[in-house]
């Protein structure tokens, strides 16, 4: 500033610099990483899908001497050996689709943060996604419930389901359904707990690759049902477990 | 085609000439009005939206010079004063939602085809076109059962409501609904006659006014679903009537 | 409830089994499987598209076990080779374009039900799927009478055709078109039978791959036109059996 | 260049002088106005639509004075009066629809090219934009031949209109549809001129307001069909009248 | 059964009876509303927009008979002399949008479950939806903390919030935001708790009516950010309530 | 009828026999194919890409006997073998973008009915397109003018192609482009013929393949712009042969 | 963290208590207001469309006090009385549109930061638009150049346009155009300045409202055009500034 | 014009040449190329991926002669062979994508115009249209700044890049993302130059494939943010060059 008055800094300069001096020390703040600190419970998950074999590898390797493991999520096909060369060293389990994988230290342990999710699954189709949300809200922590081929055009089945998962006393549920996705409705609007609906990108024509799916999720009138994007696995499996991770926090080790 | 081997005929006059009279006895045997006669069970519906008051007018009258009757569909709130000048001299039947209107002649019976069409609405909003298309299917000749309010929200309902319909044995049955549109599919799900798909203009946000229940009853799953166009009462209650009479038809007077 | 009374039992608890034993009650019951019952005219048919080489052969061993036939729709390519390996022990047959598959024990009789559906295509390219409603509906156990090449664009073909499906008095007709998709409209206007539009995926540019087709039918002013979505096959054939064979169940064997 | 040389120009002024010189000559040049002269056979239409009362008075004026003759089309409701106003010292015409205005000096003659433009209209919700493309074409000094009410629901209907086209040997046909737009399908797919679709904001639900009838067209398969977008009279009127005029200027007086 | 043994049945009459049977079964169970048993948390919200002024003070007056209150949604302007009609002899609510309202018999006190929800709302425009959401998570017994005018053009203002909402230590966060809708993005890579995106209907031009929030919502790559339809205030309060509800359930009085 | 009256023949058997009847003339006429002899300057083109090889060569082989030239448009790249095939008895005429083929007789002559076209494409990428519609311009009797690589990024191309039409004195203007497609807009508003607008399914991202050359040619201010869907280069050849082989027949050999 | 150590805190709490002073210490930073210093070349303008007319008020009076003077853009109708109300105390300056108002202290003198900005119209349609762009750049401190009514239509007109624009020497260019929105590609193609397409909300039928206008600018080939959303006067004016000062700044006083 | 006055020209000739002339005397001037003089900064830059092998040699080749250097962009994988071929004569570097290629003499001298250009990327899958980016705005002649992996999930690292963007005091930025798309808006909002927000085809389900991110850009309040279409590494770049170019100019060698 005082550089400005005896003339030895332009205004210019000097406007310039206040600028930086803001940003600075912002930027120094939270260069400590708050959001890392914050979001403890929820690892960080890597989106495999754009990325290169190198830069995959890379991410994995960084995870695990940094926390002993690593998620992959949305694995192509061509990537898949990227994971297998981890086998000989680290524990590999992988999704039934292949498309989801966590590689561990051998001894690496889990936590258990003891929420409880449901996931209940349309049709033969939609399997494959439901089992990465089975995998990955157990690597966050949680306890999976996981029933299949409960569309409702076998509605009795869909009611059983319903059942369970009351007996079971889930904290949440993820309702898988492609098609009209009638599925995550009727069960939000049997349940008492939130609902996460996931449509999947099975159908043709009109409305199809889970358009119809998600428009139909998005515009029911049963009470408590939120919704990701189609195919978003991931996403579901984050949301279900933050939900039924902050319930076990306070439900403590007595149970109900 | 002498005149074209004489010369008096020029080759394109002669090409002219013998398009024409192709055209012309095609024309000519179609203005036997193949169409009306074939088609006698379904009689002309006028469709009132884009027409003037003064064509409605003339409409109207038309039809009931030549028939008894005349059905006007989606009559704009604007053009009710032309449907209540028919009062006076005959008989006009309005449909809850005053956009169907019939005018007939008081001594004017409407025939009794026999066909039995179930007509399920899951909410209250459905309400004024679920009474557009019992209106049209009554006038069609056909047997109505109207059961409101049984959204797949209210389970029991919906199953009430299908009982009933198996009981009374309808011929068809026209599903209506709005918001994510999943009656028709749990109905086609449940009961095994045709289920004609009616969504209505109901839903606000993405999928709104009736486009999502559109799609998921064109991607839905079960079997014997088919579907008409947002709000189309009167296709709706047509195919429901050409359906249901025709199966009439051949139950004759000896019931089931 | 006692347990409440007496302390036994706390009040969440109670309120979790309350809830438990109702939905309990009804599962039971639909445990009965009221839908298998009820529908028994339409058999289930294999969605094979999104199913793995074991999940259809599997589909198929339990259904020809149960049933002695199994059908399978939407075949892809690489399924075939799993169909294949029926016909050494089984009568294989397929519709023209190889997606649908009936497989049955030699000495099973698919049932006559005596409905009667006529077929129409408008250009060579919906060949494939006409043909697959064809199968389907007989496997239904109807009459099918088919007849290919009648589009708009040649309008004596059209109406050839419509003249054939009054002759045979069908119950009910699918008419199939890409493209415009003005087929159905036309088949409607001049008919007196419900038409069920099947909109191909055909045509390129803005409104391609069968969207031009499937609004234009939705959009039609044709009394009794209903509509599928596009390439549903299955959709139309079964809708078109279920009119079919309700009507002639009631026009028993004396025909008309 | 000079300048550059001598110092007295730098650079940058030199090349910026280059720049708007070259503009210059060119738009000089262009100034001539090299469009009005090329295309006089068309006069300049207002595109009422978008212009307050003011500029539009404005611009009718200005067209009076040049060329004794001001068309104005898309009037707005309200621009109705700025019309109005000239009826006192000229001849003013309008469309049935009063959405298109010719305002012309009483010793106006408009031109008689000699083009036969054939105008078919689907139905009666059709009329107003079908009396503009009229209005339109015979302003551009063609003979109009107009029939009304001819969709394909009434397939004789049409084909007399074609008949009728053939007989008076029109150059080009002006197809005018909503809803599902089949009707300039037809008409190309009988006639040997061409055929300009035109689609009307008609019809509701998915493909409504002319979507679907625009779509069909672009998708028809019948030779000889172009398009214009929804609602386009003017557009339309234009093309019909350029290719009808160009034939008549051959066709001479001598008729055909 | 006997009645077909015996041939005093058709096979028919028996078939059409075991279908009866059945389903009435069924649906004797589910008239005991399992449902209302089991979501007792959340009580039934009337959907105001599309029911008539009789509908909607009918459905008023019957939940304040069974349950002492009865909450409407979507409000139209001219149904606001509905609610006014109650002000004398019940307590009347309304949210500062007057789009809801809660009606409640004077000696009625609202549950209080103990769940805290946190409400971030980008800009004025916002504040209307978020208050509804405040007002009806608050009759769903929560403890609402409400923030405004957060959006991410002020990012301190964002963090601040974030910070308060970590704090109060909410235990879920619904983030409304119109335009391009980056708040709840924003926020939940910044918290812990799961995040419910509530796109509001800002914005014009390609995107916009809160097509773009609702999109980038969507795609949102910030892990536990879970999604509801445009303008569905409802829809996120209820789910919100849900969440934190069965958090407080274990939380119990002793606070955190 | 008298049946009828003698009770030898039901009422239901004589209304089906009306029916019949009607359309049985209707058809019968038809089956002259008015529509061939009525549109015999357009011969029929082969669309090949939804045709099986077998269906290819059997439409061939069908058009070359009865015409002695079949013109594919359309092909598939797998088609090609097919069309070789004919080379060794016929001439084969390929255009550059191998889509288009004729193959034809060799002694077969083709019609010159003395149109003139002009054909100006964009880009280098418009031009297998635009190839295409010179071939079959030419097969359908007009001389063709071509002009390529006059896209509006280099105005003064623009404008010479423009002059070079004018001074050909063509008959209508194909105008080719991808991408913004602003071409057939400048073309038009430069040129008192019609003008084609052809979009090419060129550009990515939003508004790509074509759909924003399709949508800017839908919604521009030129007089006499007339559109075909996206890369329909058939369809455009044959509504511009169809205008200038008009103007031709009345210009007659004297030229102009 | 001692309090961990020795009991007095529980685990939860401290981690609680972590994250909120993470959080703390950047919301303190930030609250300087980083922003505000930052950006202060552009100052606040009140987004009014959305903002009650109270809101609007404080809005106006907040920036009058602490700026002297107020930017409000998207006035509707209503609002303008609020506008009015200032005029006894301020100077109340409008765009002609009424649509963006500036209100100043009667001392008050806009910063003249010496950016030149060229704004070009297509149509008499977009002027207001046009207006709005002018009157804000003029206010952010630029020299504006307004030309309007150059549309491609008159391509001459468009290279005038261009050559005064190069005569003045302008820094960026703000195109503006409805229907096909050629303008801002042409401009782009002729200038070698940045061009900002904005595109405005003209045009029915398909592709209206502006859509084709963006699309086709979004597809452009023309080097150096950047888009903006529909209508967005401001956000290109404040885009156009944002250049066109920051030129000025290294011009300084001396001119080019 | 005295051969029509004495009759040698007939009219039609007259206003045939007429026209002509007109047309001729504006394509002499553009001939001058006005266009390439006038925009000389931005060198043409081929795009190759609408290209034959055989005409993007040729295109490079005549670059490569008239310039000494070619630019390709949007190379296709089966190209990169033909780029390949000049390695041995020429300099060939390429962005790390592959689909960008600069080919230049060995003695080529890129000018240096000294304007500097931020470019930001969110994630890693948007690091090779950041680098294509990068390397073209290098080839204008300006300095580039690349920081990537800065997306707002990591809000610190995204003002890390803001506060380095400052220092470098860069002229204008190009901000690039996928998915959601939120970092042009936050960087927008913290920097006082204009940013190009640059969407990335990354993203599935609905609003994928960069769909969300350009209407999130399209939408936000961000001031001076313009967009460029999904994936148009070009465009942006050489919109940055321009501006940055023009700041430079004036900027002088001096440096600020």
């Amino acid at each position: 500033m005082r550089k400005v008055a005896n003339g030895s800094l332009s205004v210019e300069e000097a406007e310039q610099r206040l600028k930086i001096l803001a940003i600075e020390e912002v930027a120094g703040i939270l260069k400590l990483d708050v959001g890392r600190e914050v979001r403890k419970s929820v690892p960080e998950i890597i989106l495999s899908e754009y990325k290169s074999a190198d830069q995959l590898e890379l991410a994995i390797k960084g995870l695990l001497e940094a926390r002993g493991r690593a998620i992959a999520s949305r694995l192509r096909e061509d990537q898949f050996e990227v994971v297998k060369k981890f086998e000989r060293d680290y524990d590999v389990v992988l999704s039934a689709s292949r498309r989801v994988a966590v590689i561990k230290r051998r001894d690496y342990r889990a936590p258990k943060h003891g929420g409880r999710v449901g996931i209940v699954a349309a049709g033969t189709a939609d399997l494959p996604i439901a089992d990465e949300v089975r995998l990955l809200v157990e690597e966050l922590g949680c306890e999976a419930v996981s029933i299949h081929d409960v569309g409702v055009a076998g509605l009795h089945r869909t009611l059983e389901a319903a059942k369970r998962l009351l007996e079971v006393d889930v904290d949440v549920v993820v309702a898988i359904a492609g098609m009209e996705g009638a599925l995550p409705s009727v069960m939000a609007s049997v349940l008492d707990v939130p609902v996460i609906g996931l449509p999947t990108s099975l159908g043709y024509g009109l409305g199809g690759s889970g358009i119809a799916a998600l428009l139909s999720m998005l515009q029911s009138c049963s009470p408590g049902l939120v919704v990701v994007n189609i195919d978003k696995a991931m996403r579901a499996a984050v949301a279900a477990a933050l939900i039924a991770n902050r319930v076990a926090r306070f439900r403590g080790s007595s149970g109900k």
